[in-house]
């Protein structure tokens, strides 16, 4: 059978990928890092199942994500089932229907990898693989802040270094635009231009529009009003409907939290945009690390999603994108977490049992350890350890005499057999 | 909405579970404990994707596994796709295909969920939790030992107490059958009676077959050759064709390892049945509990699987079933496991600072605290602290008073607010 040299790219489908040791080991410290720090705030997992019914799993989808899901017919139950695309549906499902009789406030976590279509051309992961937290039963300030100071220690824990967490209010947003006395294309256009920070193209958008003068005004401000604490001043000086004010004092709140914390140097403020998932109603947040333009951590509240699912409760979360933060932080990455084995051990001749005695021992060390138990010479496992990335090789002697050569700098020294038994052998 | 009682079950498809925080914990220790001595061990992580081309992960399915794979239309390529069911032919692959410039061994582990479609009533789990390892490029019988030694390790780190690692030959057994001069249904028959260790029913379906006397006391003697190592004895005694006692030499050498590994009080022998996956091509296992029937590992020596992504190879793996785990050692894992958080802090007033820094200084230290920011008194946080299985409240005063409860046994110490931000302080 001939395998092509590209066969990688060949044999899997578009959007997903194979991680080999040394992306894999980077990817588990990613989600073991930032599940601890979950639980150390107190947060618990939860492990929702990979199939769910389409149907009640788009209760908590909104359309953007609905029209991504994978769905077939299942052979079992004779109805659509999906791959979910999105955690956080499923947890709002669990806490509504499983949870209801616990006291709230409930934190929860999770890690898993879900998966979403993406257009044709883009290039785009479908599998994601994400690690998140929820926060229900809490509508305040307080819940927002301990989402956004949990995702920079988490960055910080992962070896980031210069990062910002750009915080938003859907009801900011929402509360200019709800003036907007317009519908449709036209309405999804001037959200592009906003978007794209467009002033000119919004002007024109706008221009032929019956609007008050403070309507065209803040709608205008959009896209300005991104950048550091300013931004929140700048606003209220635009802004003077209800739903977007309320909105600013409830973002004022979560920045006097943050200072507490201490982290308000990494928090930025975007009011310009309608970002993430639909079911977003209050702070929102995107994690970026410098130089690297995807987000690496999204969340928001979400008020009225537990309600989908019969059992109405306010509740915010976010999670991490974990392939995001492997790429953005790949060179940091490479010393916090090497692809690595402490030992190999080698022993000629036919019997083993010293061998496998000093592995047991250096094991119950917690070093890690694998034996060479291929017919080889000592030069032909030098080489093995050199290529896999052993820090050190133990050659067994006949008799009690032990060659422990490190594979850094290549220095040799010697101890007993019995030593490396004792419990204070250190390598 | 309403929600029916039963909302749970009605909700997720058949044989998919969601796993609750109490669960959860025990599943994610399950994973983590296993996984930690894989790496002790030298096994080095792969992350296969979730989706495969069907055709491509044929390849390495046996029939079995093929009619249980989820497939669908892919929308992207327009070619169908695949869930796998079966993690160990996507390592065989990424072996095959992207690591073959590396030196042999490998030592490759993972862990993953696999979809397998079940048959309409059997109520079995769709959704199957694995953690295994490959040891790819050695076909030395140090190796299938290396496999079962480590599974045992595995289990008495769990907490299992009563275990038995239960060994069977493929080629022993196929070097039986290979001498009955039938296929089809009937042979299908007598090995549905041998794997029922149904004497008599074997005796009348091999009755008016032309069989040597010596082929017709080989099968016959297949359903009692299950037991302690004597069976390799008695087995010795009982064949005479070449293929069944090279396995016979194989297993010795495998069993004298574990004796070495001080492990063979856990070992019996299965020469009788031909379980496990279609791939398997010489010492094959499985792990059971006492008092538990299904089996929690299982694992084998599959030869021939990377040939068939173009690299030939020879390998032996194996892999636990971490819900069968959970469902055996659910009492065990109470203690090992426990789904608990170590402190709730409570402060009552408007200013929460103080609750803040101890928080930090708390989790600093390694241990996990949450902070009750729902408005309520010290009643009610008593109230939520138990229901939700905290180890102690601490009550922020005016001033420097910090109150200390035990959860435990209502004990109450006092302390200073700045003695807990000191290093020293310990729960």
């Amino acid at each position: 059978m001939l395998i092509p040299d590209n066969a990688t790219e060949a044999m899997l489908p578009k959007g997903v990928k194979d991680f080999l040791p040394v992306k894999a080991t980077k990817i588990d410290f990613l989600k073991s890092s930032i599940l601890k720090i979950f639980s150390q705030w107190g947060f618990r997992p939860v492990i929702p199942p990979s199939l769910e019914f389409l149907h009640d799993l788009e209760r908590g989808l909104g359309a953007g994500l609905r029209e991504k899901t994978f769905r077939f017919d299942d052979r079992q139950s004779g109805k659509l089932v999906a791959f979910p695309p999105d955690i956080t549906p499923q947890v709002a499902r669990i806490v509504a229907t499983r949870m209801r009789e616990m006291p709230l406030p409930l934190r929860l976590c999770y890690s898993g990898r879900v998966l979403r279509h993406t257009e044709m051309q883009a290039g785009k992961d479908r599998e994601i693989f994400q690690a998140g937290v929820e926060l229900i039963g809490l509508d305040s300030p307080e819940a927002d802040a301990e989402m956004i100071a949990m995702a920079i220690e988490c960055l910080k824990a992962l070896g980031a270094q210069e990062f910002t967490i750009d915080i938003g209010q859907v009801e900011f947003f929402r509360g200019v635009m709800e003036n907007l006395p317009i519908t449709g294309d036209r309405a999804t256009q001037i959200q592009a231009a906003i978007a794209r920070k467009d002033n000119s193209g919004l002007k024109t958008l706008l221009s032929d529009l019956t609007l008050s003068e403070q309507v065209r005004n803040e709608i205008l401000a959009l896209p300005r009003l991104f950048g550091g604490r300013e931004v929140l001043r700048k606003a209220g000086e635009v802004v003077t409907n209800d739903r977007s004010r309320k909105a600013l004092t409830n973002l004022q709140k979560v920045l006097e939290i943050l200072e507490v914390y201490g982290v308000e140097n990494h928090v930025t403020f975007d009011l310009g945009e309608l970002r993430g998932l639909d079911y977003y109603t209050g702070v929102t947040f995107q994690g970026f690390l410098s130089g690297f333009g995807r987000a690496v951590c999204f969340g928001g509240r979400y008020d009225n999603l537990t309600a989908s699912y019969g059992y109405p409760a306010p509740a915010t979360g976010f999670a991490f994108n974990l392939l995001n933060l492997l790429f953005a932080l790949d060179k940091e990455l490479d010393s916090l977490a090497t692809c690595q084995t402490d030992v190999l051990i080698f022993q000629a001749g036919p019997d083993k049992e010293k061998a496998q005695r000093v592995a047991q021992a250096l094991r119950k060390k917690g070093f890690s350890a694998a034996r060479d138990i291929i017919p080889r010479d000592l030069e032909g496992s030098m080489e093995y350890a050199r290529k896999m990335n052993f820090r050190f090789v133990m050659t067994l002697m006949p008799g009690e005499e032990v060659r422990i050569i490190s594979m850094t700098d290549e220095s040799e020294r010697q101890v007993s057999y019995s030593s490396i038994l004792h419990p204070s052998f250190a390598l």
